[in-house]
C-alpha cells in the first residue's frame, strides 16, 4: 500500500524505534526505504553555546555532515539487521521540518515516519514541535512512533 | 506487525481518507480494526450554540450518541468496502483526544489511525489540535493521515 517510505532519523532512541516500524512496514508493502539524517547549518549554530572545535570554526558545517552521514549510514544498518533490502541513506542541511516535508515532495515518498519526539540527541531536532510541524506540513500521512 | 489498529471516524472527508488508510493496512497486517466515532456529552454543548432541538433539550445526548452510531457504523461499511473483514464499531462520549487515548490503551490498539484535521464537521472534533493532543498523549504509534 506504501511504495516509498521515508524515515526520518535523528539517532534517538525514539527515532530507532520509528526507524524499525519504518523497516517493517517497507517489508511487509514491499516498499524503497530513505533514511535522512538533517544537520544544522553552521550560521544557524553560531549564536547558540554549540562548539564543537573552538579551533576550527570553518570546520563546523563538514563536521556536522559527517555526523549526520554517519547517522544515517547507522539508520541504514538498522533497518537492514530489520529485514529491509531496498534502503538508501540521505543526509541533508536546513530547518528541520520544512526540509523532511520537501525532502518527501521531492522524493515522492508515499508515507513520513518519525519518532513523536526527540530524546536528547546533540542536535536535539526531533523534538515534538518538529513532528507537529511536520503532520501540519506534510501532504502525504505521517507515522508517529 | 499491527495487530489492533484503531480508526477514529467522525464523518469528515480527512476521517474518510484515514479509514480508507487504516482498512487498507489492517487487510495487509491481518490486523482487527475498531471504528470509533466520539460524541459530546451535553455538559460540554450547553454553554454553545448548538440546539438540535429547542422543544426536546434532554434528547441531546441521545441525538449525539445516536447520529455517532450511525457514523461508526458508516465507518464499519467504508472499511468492510475497503476489503477489510475484522471490523467493529464503537461510539464514546468524552473530550475527544482523551477518549481516544484511553481507548485504545483499554482495547490494547498498537495503531491508532486518524485525520491530521478536521474538515468542518458538525462536531467538529477531529481538528489539527486534535490529532496534536493524541500524538502527544498516546503511548501506541498514530498514523495521521
Amino acid at each position: 500500500m506504501f511504495k516509498s517510505i521515508l524515515a526520518a532519523f535523528d539517532g534517538s532512541e525514539g527515532a530507532e524505534a520509528a526507524l524499525r516500524k519504518a523497516a517493517e512496514l517497507a517489508t511487509l508493502c514491499e516498499a524503497e526505504l530513505m533514511v535522512l539524517t538533517l544537520y544544522r547549518h553552521h550560521s544557524i549554530l553560531e549564536g547558540s553555546m554549540f562548539v564543537i572545535d573552538a579551533e576550527k570554526p570553518d570546520n563546523i558545517d563538514e563536521i556536522m555532515r559527517d555526523h549526520a552521514k554517519d547517522t544515517a549510514e547507522r539508520g541504514a544498518s538498522i533497518a537492514k539487521e530489520s529485514g529491509c533490502e531496498n534502503i538508501r541513506a540521505f543526509v541533508k542541511g536546513g530547518p528541520t521540518a520544512r526540509t523532511i516535508v520537501s525532502f518527501s515532495k521531492e522524493h515522492e515518498n508515499d508515507l513520513i515516519i518519525m519518532g513523536s519526539r526527540g530524546l536528547g540527541s546533540i542536535e536535539g531536532y526531533l523534538l515534538g514541535s518538529v513532528s507537529h510541524k511536520v503532520t501540519s506540513l506534510s501532504e502525504c500521512p505521517v507515522l508517529l512512533v
